[in-house]
């Protein structure tokens, strides 16, 4: 059985810096068409020559492969109008991080007031830039996202022109949310897909499936499937692929983040095949995002067949999720253009 | 400023074999003067010859301490009076694991009917051997422990003369079950009065404090503290020190277990002082737990120093609990005897 994905996007990667990127990138470029590229390097993205700068760097990293990285910029509540006029034609979106809530965004928000954030949202409405949203209080691991839901129908109501991600949605109380309001939207993870607390720490602990928002309950997952095996119009696919080093996910201190880029389109065929929804997979990784964010990503069809296939235990020093096990499909690079 | 407590007692804890018997073993019998040893090895202490043998190999490894291993037999429903009553001078107490539901509990219970049970359970009834009893059902992560309370219902309501200690309790829902029956008794460890969720996965993930049962929420953390600094006649210190090899801790399937032995004491100390209860902290470690079991440990006293100490950063192979951070307390082994 062959399956072929037109123009795949993954709407939410880290490609880091430096070597990590030229060992991931690629991964994602012959999976993908096109991805929203996360800002939170260190220091973040924060102007106009980092954006253009970082995105030669991937391009170099992924020459001679069809790839468009859609960049962002690090959310300021310093940025201004004619700032964001300049550089609206380099990016696809700007990200929000809470300050401190996961790799590096200490120089994230920490005032959510609505007068704080006005200019700077306003002037995005105006511009037509979506804003993507880490959406996590620094409460208890497993309430933060459903604690921050009232903030995102905050910023849904008083600003209803701006198109607002809820980026990485992990519980049922996200999606309810997502539902109500005609602004929001959402990417949703594979690995939130496949896995609760219980596969992170409900038998031995294992640190390469810990990641930030953590894997919930069992019934959040099954609001999660619910709305991506329909391909709901306003989800789409966005890995949260981060990428760390064995030494900093095998250590007393495990980094957070689940290393999905190599095989996320595989497993979500595996996954929406197993739901008997595979005709659904097309929109959830490409045509829900081409609407919402209004953009053409490069043509390109990717081809995935039925066949077994084992992940490699290691991507360079990185270690993916499924590391040695074998999925159902595989994707086809020999044919893949 | 000292303390003194008086035959001080862990009422729950692994000692391990071999190698890691010897390093461990005479941390805990400097701090305690008694304590209740678990009997999941490989294989499972199961027999009159396997305690004995196992209490020799204990106390040769606590040589010239005043200490003495309280020891249990690995629950098995096939038990019957004869062999209870023969085993019973060698035993302070049987413990039952769910089948699978933590470390080396392959062959626990997997029939909790009270008829599978009756037999044996109806004997211990008779000859005042207390049940010690992991509860946690095979559920979501978050919920195993709440899930089981029903079981201690059931088992507290049927066997009313049967002395049932619930081990390692982690949640509000079991400490308001253990209230409510007389014949239920609670031990609580360090680590569940220290830590939530959160210290464990809330921010970098941390493998030294991965436990079965997982740390729980604020709340239920409360409910653990609110009985144990009122030294509440059912609760009683056990500290379910857990001791791996760091390569099983820091590993892709970390094992769950927190080494906390050699800093218990001195850790209470400082958490019963802050919350202003330090008078509560010997019927917490010694006299709750002489009333539930009937037992007279050996007489000694162990002092407790007012002092900055910085603990260790492993014992041989094994990381503790607050690995190089600095305690408010130690232990004055001078003047311990």
């Amino acid at each position: 059985m062959r399956l072929t994905l037109h123009s795949p996007m993954d709407m939410h990667l880290h490609l880091r810096d430096g070597d990590m990127l030229r060992t991931v990138a690629p991964l994602s470029a012959r999976s993908f068409s096109a991805a929203i590229v996360m800002p939170n390097l260190v220091p973040p993205i924060t102007t106009q020559q980092m954006v253009r700068s970082y995105k030669e760097r991937i391009m170099e990293a992924t020459k001679g492969l069809e790839f468009e990285p859609l960049m962002t910029l690090f959310f300021k509540p310093e940025y201004d109008y004619d700032f964001l006029a300049k550089v609206r034609e380099d990016i696809a979106a700007i990200k929000l991080y809470p300050a401190g809530i996961t790799t590096n965004s200490q120089d994230g928000v920490d005032n959510f007031s609505l007068e704080a954030l006005a200019p700077t949202l306003e002037a995005m409405s105006e511009l037509g830039i979506p804003l993507c949203v880490h959406g996590e209080t620094n409460g208890f691991v497993m309430d933060r996202e459903a604690e921050f839901v009232p903030i995102y129908e905050r910023l849904a109501k008083r600003f209803a022109n701006l198109k607002i991600i809820m980026e990485h949605i992990t519980t049922k109380r996200a999606v309810e949310a997502l539902l109500r309001y005609e602004n929001l939207y959402a990417t949703i993870t594979l690995h939130h897909l496949y896995i609760t607390l219980d596969d992170v720490i409900g038998g031995l602990m294992r640190p390469h499936l810990f990641c930030k928002p953590v894997a919930k309950r069992p019934e959040d997952r099954m609001a999660l499937r619910k709305v991506a095996f329909m391909a709901h119009e306003k989800v789409m696919f966005g890995s949260d692929s981060a990428p760390h080093p064995r030494s900093a996910k095998e250590a007393p201190g495990c980094a957070a983040g689940v290393f999905t880029a190599p095989v996320a389109l595989p497993a979500l065929a595996q996954l929406f095949e197993a739901a008997g929804v595979l005709e659904n997979l097309q929109k959830f990784v490409s045509d829900n995002a081409q609407s919402i964010y209004g953009i053409t990503p490069p043509a390109k069809e990717v081809h995935l067949v039925k066949e077994l296939w084992r992940v490699p235990e290691r991507y360079g020093d990185v270690v993916p999720m499924f590391a040695g096990e074998e999925l159902a499909w595989r994707v086809d690079e020999d044919t893949t253009a």
